[in-house]
């Protein structure tokens, strides 16, 4: 009885769930009318803030549950102790095909634990990929993986381009989207052998997407590619050092303000519209919603603290990967790629690490 | 003949060579009046410059050459073919004690490539690092290694901590600086091998700084720590990455008051010192600089497209370095915790990576 959009909400994740997701939800409906939801929490709290919304309770069904997964239980755990948990029934209803995809705003590790453990990695993947829009000059670019896996080998990149470009199909409406593989250097020669025997792969290769070489981290903020694919490591990294460093350009904004003289400040007040159009185009609600791909499913992490309009968006995303049939998408894709005869059958994860 | 203050220049190396270096140098003399600078290069092109500067050409001794190494030279050429080049010959000087230490804002790697050739790796240190500043919300935080090594083992990374407190000591002030090991989580068990081997040693060992555990890409700009510890893969694409995106920054900036209305251009013409004090404390110029540390000597890479002011900090890197006996100290400090029982021994790169 799956539907198109039929999106399953675990309404008990995120710091100011379970109102923040309902307020989203509402938000999320209002552009998408024809979604559906399965909000999976605790009735009693998730009732009175359903009860400002006729029309969201419409396309709403509630399934209750008393248990949530805490902010900091270890991920083994959450699996182990938490199967009448919000989190984890709104997945299994991904897996029973009562949703194509599943949101959640709560603990990250448990997740990924979770949503792979239920959904399984889909065939042709060796292992999913945490990917999600970072902010550029030209619009926004794709990026993964952003710290599902620690260590990877030049398969697993190799996997994640082609998951990336699919990402960017959907999500940014690109046919044949141009994809760069994160690196010190743009040079054939730079870097170390995964990330090389990866470039050589997708130089050979056919794929649907349009391989760019090598980028550096620069290229991520220019929008040289519409994908930039890296390992989890540097790609976690890279991604919370761009987060602390905006916060910090925005906290030098503030402060030169405030340590200024009258004139400037009746300047900043003048000019407080144009910086508001400027800190909108770098807010991170407008980048909610990771996604856990290459899983027989969409599994969608919304940032722990987003408000209803963030949420809303990490909401958008999973309609969008469903209505687009993302998962089929890889799945054709990686069949068509390892169909060519090429290297790729040579750089599975463990041959690649060697 | 070593004297503290000597400092080798590459008067051909960088953009706008070898104005921007006799400038620099003129920037840098001003500050250090017992500095004395050792220029290789163009003596037809230098001379008009340093004529500018009578109180310079004083502490200047001007070594002609007519080679030099071109900025996209193979580094492995550049060290087979550049042995009559300003660069090398520079380097020389380091080696042979007529100079502490060297600038060039030339071919990084060449500079890199030539450096450990001629000036080889000291002792008790396996592999050198390139080390640098970020900016702050609290000042400026070390980061190493930045490139130098692509792949590294635990061992390394512990030497990299010690190295890089050795660097904070001097360039920050810091007696008991903090050392952070970057990774994609605070908890002891996150990350890969070799970083939670490190961590373990870091943890276990006696160093002269106190180890603040793991910090996550975020805790750079936050400046939770003194010194930031990782391989040179992920820290040249976090340091790409957060220059990408303070360009970036800069650009929204300008680019929302440029559409704005008269009001807040207005506001924008008022507030403008207040702009630039913020510029100002991410200025790259600020962090020009960056060392090639673990060698028998000073090697500091200045940005290529430095300006006189840019190169001037470099300079004044290379000062306080030899000042601060800096390789002399990191030497001191293995010995050290190299004495201390502990694990140390057991994480050389080779049996960190196994």
């Amino acid at each position: 009885m799956t539907s198109l959009a039929h999106i399953a909400l675990d309404a008990m994740g995120g710091d100011s769930a379970p109102g923040m997701v309902v307020e989203g939800a509402e938000i999320a409906r209002s552009r998408h009318p024809d979604a559906r939801f399965l909000l999976f929490g605790d009735e009693s709290r998730i009732a009175p803030y359903l009860a400002r919304f006729r029309r969201l309770g419409e396309v709403c069904e509630v399934r209750h549950t008393g248990r949530a997964i805490a902010a900091d239980e270890k991920p083994s755990q959450a699996l182990r102790r938490g199967r009448e948990s919000s989190m984890r029934l709104a997945i299994d209803a991904v897996r029973e095909g009562l949703a194509g995809g599943i949101v959640s705003a709560g603990n990250t590790g448990a997740l990924m634990v979770i949503s792979k453990f239920v959904l399984k990695t889909q065939p042709g993947i060796d292992r999913p990929a945490m990917v999600s829009f970072f902010p550029t000059r030209k619009g926004r670019t794709v990026v993964l993986d952003l710290g599902a896996n620690v260590e990877c080998g030049a398969g697993n990149l190799v996997q994640f381009a082609v998951m990336g470009a699919a990402f960017a199909r959907i999500e940014l409406g690109i046919d044949c989207p141009t994809v760069g593989l994160l690196n010190v250097g743009v040079e054939e020669l730079k870097g170390n052998d995964t990330v090389r025997s990866a470039g050589e792969a997708l130089r050979d290769g056919e794929f649907g997407f349009e391989f760019a070489g090598f980028v550096e981290g620069n290229d991520i903020c220019e929008g040289t590619v519409d994908v930039v694919v890296t390992d989890g490591f540097t790609g976690n990294a890279v991604l919370k050092t761009l987060e602390g460093g905006s916060s910090m350009f925005v906290s030098f904004m503030r402060e030169a303000f405030q340590s200024s003289g009258t004139v400037p400040k009746l300047g900043y007040l003048l000019a407080k519209p144009a910086f508001r159009r400027m800190r909108a185009r770098i807010d991170p609600r407008a980048y909610n919603g990771a996604v856990f791909v290459g899983l027989n499913g969409i599994s969608v992490k919304s940032h722990g603290g987003a408000d209803d309009a963030g949420y809303a968006n990490a909401i958008d995303v999973a309609i969008d990967l469903v209505r687009g049939r993302f998962t089929e998408r890889i799945q054709a894709d990686i069949e068509k790629s390892y169909a060519v005869p090429g290297e790729l059958a040579d750089v599975t994860p463990r041959a690649a690490v060697s």
